[in-house]
């Protein structure tokens, strides 16, 4: 079933090492499909380099297996409640990648500082609460999840103009119309994540990019207005 | 129409990601013709391994589309400003790459400290004006050319002798006699950013390099007096 | 004798530069036979590309080589003690790679400060008191492990908890299981310990990670509890 | 004539890119023939692809070219001297390489801070006084030569047991018994750069290591004493 959608979250979670996004086998990749809200992820802790088709887990919107001879990765309760509570994104990636979990254990989220920021996410990319200890007792991944979402909700951010998150001591979460997408925005992430902490060496008390800029370059790309590539 | 340069301005743009420039399709290169005042551009949003001579944009000096299938990159009004204002160029390059961008969203200019910026850059690596509401407001892509030709003014800077410039909140543009020494240009740009961020990190109050040393290393790789490589 | 540990231990030499931990021949790895207590360790600066499984040097627990044609690494004796000190231990590896060894030479532990380090360090990753002039001045190798050995039994920390250490003006050591498990665990060291001093940079007055959220991630993938990958 | 030198010396030349010490043709090797203190050295600003063996120049102790169609490395003055005043010399290399220009520009010496560094270079890495106006203005290179050798005077240090210099504002100049262990200790000069500026960062009050853990790693790799290695 889904043999579509396998193939694509197989080949996204593939791009991985390729983009420099994960050591060893700490990142996973999902995607929903929008007809049934089933979900297609990677199985826990195989190397890329051997995972097939037939290796990717299927299960439904509540996180139950449907399909697939292994564990799903242990972080799906967190893809579980991100697609419950975000129903427009499609595809959802989880990395330790190295700069945005330099932040993500700062317990900061990036400020917006320059137009590679604002051409993917309109603002600054949020971090969540610490995880209290009542969070980590029960049902920890979920509630990763949940903690996110929260975050979300506090400061009114649309999760269509802001597809990444860090979660505080531990790393980002990305999100996107499809796997694919949220790989990209994943890999952008980290550029801007390296960026705005080296700005930031640079000039400590350097404030965000004026909103104006923000503005336009993010609606540059994204909306009714977009101007930008090949229309 | 303008084969020759079309060949110079595609292997420049491909050069961008062999040098470590550009991330994705993050990067345009430009070429001037001297005898029609033409500018040759790399389309809009287009991946470098399968770009082609034939999608390369022809131009004329106010930037309408003379020839070409597709949409010439978004910043074309940036580098027709730049083109016009500085007669002498003949090639020009806009990327993200991340050290000089670094400096950029820092909104400060790249101090010279040492040689190997004064072989390339007379003095300190301008930074515009972070631009007000109405230069994003109309024809922003253009204000952004006027931006940095106001910043050299201000200073009286020769853009003969300081071939590059950072954008505030936003990145660099480089330029030279061709599409192949911009990009030449940009590479040792973003080689400079790198090590004077990381020398003010060992001496936060490091003066810039003595001016005697400066005019050495400048003018004996450029002008009549120079004396470096097979003469 | 001992050719499957000889090919094991030399695997795992040869994963060295493979994985960017070492530069030269600034590294070893050993193993030990859990029948005999005998230790095979790579041979004194050889280099990695051209060292065969007939160099590796097979030593009896004090160290005194038993087969081999050559000089056994000269941190031998630092492996002899931590065999002898820390019995559960199958493999160990000593390299000079970079970020572990800036955080060495700065003496300084490395801090739990997110998950990555949690799944792998139960704790701070300590750093050995700075060695006195005697302990160099006799047996110097022995008593860099005996000065680890010291280090663990101060804090109680247990070396099945805790497999790598920073010696103070040195470099690391890690261990495992057998070499191959040594020598991931001195890759993620590598990883922490980069993550943990640009977090720092963000946020330098950082506390480490709750204690809950430490506990969590390392009993997720050890010990009984363990809930991670394929089971 | 010099054939074998010659190929020495290219060889030489062509690691620099592979060690990752230089970008474009920013680098130069030389060697010298002890018999008749002639000295072969890089032409100036030749790519490192195609230089081949009839490229090298040769020329007398004074740095008069005796044979070769190409200019000489601008920098060729520099060695001269630096042959002159350290006797013992066979090979000197001279590069921008990021971390060792990085500390030049900076105008400061490289700290001993760990084992990595007292295994090459005996004591802080010295940087040069900045040249004075009159010292650029005539015979500049020369003068780059004697302000290496008079800062070596000033603190009267041994040229066989610290076989690398910074020149301030400029970059390192770094050498050995022959052309090939120049560029040895050129690039661990890299690596000891690097890390001596990142523990710093963690630490910034940090002393040089002790004076005895210095004595014991140079002396155990060098002189009388040395059992590192396969003897």
């Amino acid at each position: 079933m889904l043999e579509t959608l396998k193939k694509e979250v197989l080949t996204a979670n593939q791009e991985l090492p390729r983009l420099g996004l994960v050591d060893f086998t700490w990142g996973n990749v999902s995607g929903r499909d929008p007809a049934t809200g089933s979900i297609v992820i990677k199985p826990s802790g195989v190397p890329y380099e051997t995972m097939a088709v037939g290796d990717m887990v299927v299960v439904d919107a509540e996180g139950r297996v449907i399909e697939g001879r292994l564990r799903p990765s242990s972080d799906l309760p967190t893809h579980v409640e991100l697609y419950r509570h975000f129903p427009s994104i499609g595809g959802i990636v989880h990395t330790h990648s190295s700069w945005a979990t330099v932040w993500a254990q700062a317990c900061r989220g990036i400020p917006a500082l320059g137009t590679t920021h604002a051409d993917y996410f309109y603002g600054e990319i949020p971090c969540t609460r610490v995880l209290a200890e009542a969070q980590t007792a029960d049902r920890y991944e979920a509630r990763t999840g949940l903690a996110i979402v929260d975050r979300f909700r506090e400061d009114n951010i649309d999760p269509e103009n802001m597809p990444a998150v860090l979660v505080a001591n531990h790393g980002p979460f990305a999100w996107g119309a499809d796997a694919s997408a949220a790989v990209h925005n994943a890999a952008v992430l980290e550029l801007v994540a390296r960026m705005a902490m080296l700005s930031l060496r640079i000039a400590p008390d350097l404030p965000p990019m004026p909103q104006h800029l923000l503005d336009k370059h993010f609606f540059r790309k994204h909306g009714p207005g977009a101007y930008y590539g090949q229309g």
